[in-house]
């Protein structure tokens, strides 16, 4: 999917919401559990419940892996369910993948060609080379991790370097690295303050943004601070969404709490144009 | 495996050598393609013909996760391998993840638990609660990066923070978090110079010191500055040694690379003695 793809999208369903399928077994509805693939009903379910209110899922790898081989099955029908049924869907994988050069190509390989998702989140730590082979795929995305919306995100990304504090240098730096325009970054919403200064940045980049919700970040101060004329924002929100119910009613639920997200969303595009 | 039990193997076996199984289709013997499962065949030769010769294996998540289902049951079944076959041996997963701190312990389970990986490589750009749910299993280790031996390292891993580099902020700060005693750490061997200063801040650490061999770096010059009481060091060697030959005999000259290299860490080992 090209990013005007995305836009459009977002324009045609005023929403840009992404919901994160991060599928604990111990959370979901114990009726799903005798199922073959319970992983894969409940994703199924919530998809086809919410699609029409969302422009993107977004698996996190990790609670896929943490199942071995069933839970690699669970994400490769997830994924084929979503492309087959759903093409106007926005697919992330959420990874952190990064690595040296051969290698991260064959993370890119994995995420992009075996699964063919239309993005993958990064990691920087490494560098260039570690995240150039994903801007290598066209129309594929490379989202990287800028400044992230959980606690240790103090530990380094704000640390004060020669320049800047780190996350933002980390920002200059990629727009260096060649195709960076396939690059999109995440950026956590319990910090909206900042996103003014990922603005100077970036002001054109697409933003990936966990933490309103569950983990306390403000839909409104994210969009005062962030949005720029191309919408610019994917929203991630997961538990508040794929767990708002545990009972036979889950799908439904889902579906209320999305609703009441995308008409914020709605409101807000409203108000822009 | 605790430390101690992987000192003890490195002095009886008079190595410290690790060997990546990065494994390629591309690259292996040609031979090899028409079996059922010609990944973990050529796993299986290369860990039989040098199991005695070395302390550790490390398989790549991504060279196994760019071939879907069928790449993670090879990696099952390999480690599934070392672990009934050779439970002297330590055994890497190189992973390079890194989430919040619910998601960390999503991945630690995948890698610990299901795989039952002695240990795993993380990435520490997202602090101290996406790396302490890998640090909270018992007898497993956490292998963090530090300064890595590709190209990108000093994009952002040698930037001068407020009060140093921020490879060894990284270092410093991941002593204060909780069982820092289960961390070891990555550093490259392509910049051996860096060592003391690594040793400076973690002298009691295991380092599993990639880039010796193909990316240039000498074992000696790292021992000289690396090595500590209880050797402290796993040297990583892939492609050296695995793509030694790409015959049929492509497991016994992987078996002669290896033994080139134990018998360097030999010499180096009496030495110190």
């Amino acid at each position: 999917m090209t990013t005007q793809q995305l836009i459009d999208q977002i324009r045609i369903k005023k929403s840009f919401l992404c919901v994160g399928l991060d599928v604990d077994l111990g959370k979901i509805p114990k009726h799903l559990l005798t199922l073959e693939d319970p992983i894969f009903e409940f994703n199924k379910a919530i998809i086809d419940a919410t699609h029409d209110l969302v422009v993107s899922y977004k698996p996190n790898t990790a609670f896929y892996e943490a199942y071995g081989l069933k839970g690699w099955t669970s994400l490769q029908k997830t994924i084929e369910y979503i492309n087959e049924n759903y093409p106007d869907i926005f697919t992330i994988a959420d990874a952190k993948r990064g690595d040296i050069g051969n290698t991260s190509t064959m993370y890119a390989k994995a995420f992009f060609e075996d699964l063919k998702f239309d993005s993958v989140t990064v990691a920087p730590y490494m560098g260039k080379d570690s995240v150039e082979p994903f801007l290598a795929f066209e129309n594929k995305h490379t989202i990287m991790l800028a400044l992230t919306s959980n606690e240790g995100a103090f530990d380094f990304q704000t640390l004060q370097t020669n320049q800047q504090e780190l996350y933002k240098q980390v920002l200059e730096t990629s727009k260096t690295w060649k195709n960076s325009s396939n690059l999109m970054y995440v950026v956590g919403a319990t910090k909206a303050e900042y996103f003014t200064e990922v603005r100077k940045i970036v002001p054109d980049s697409f933003l990936l943004v966990p933490g309103v919700g569950a983990q306390g970040g403000s839909l409104s101060e994210v969009c005062k601070y962030g949005m720029n004329d191309s919408i610019g924002l994917l929203i991630n929100s997961s538990r508040g969404i794929i767990y708002a119910s545990n009972g036979i009613d889950f799908a439904q639920t889902a579906r209320e709490e999305a609703l009441k997200i995308q008409q914020e969303m709605n409101a807000i595009l409203d108000a822009k144009l």
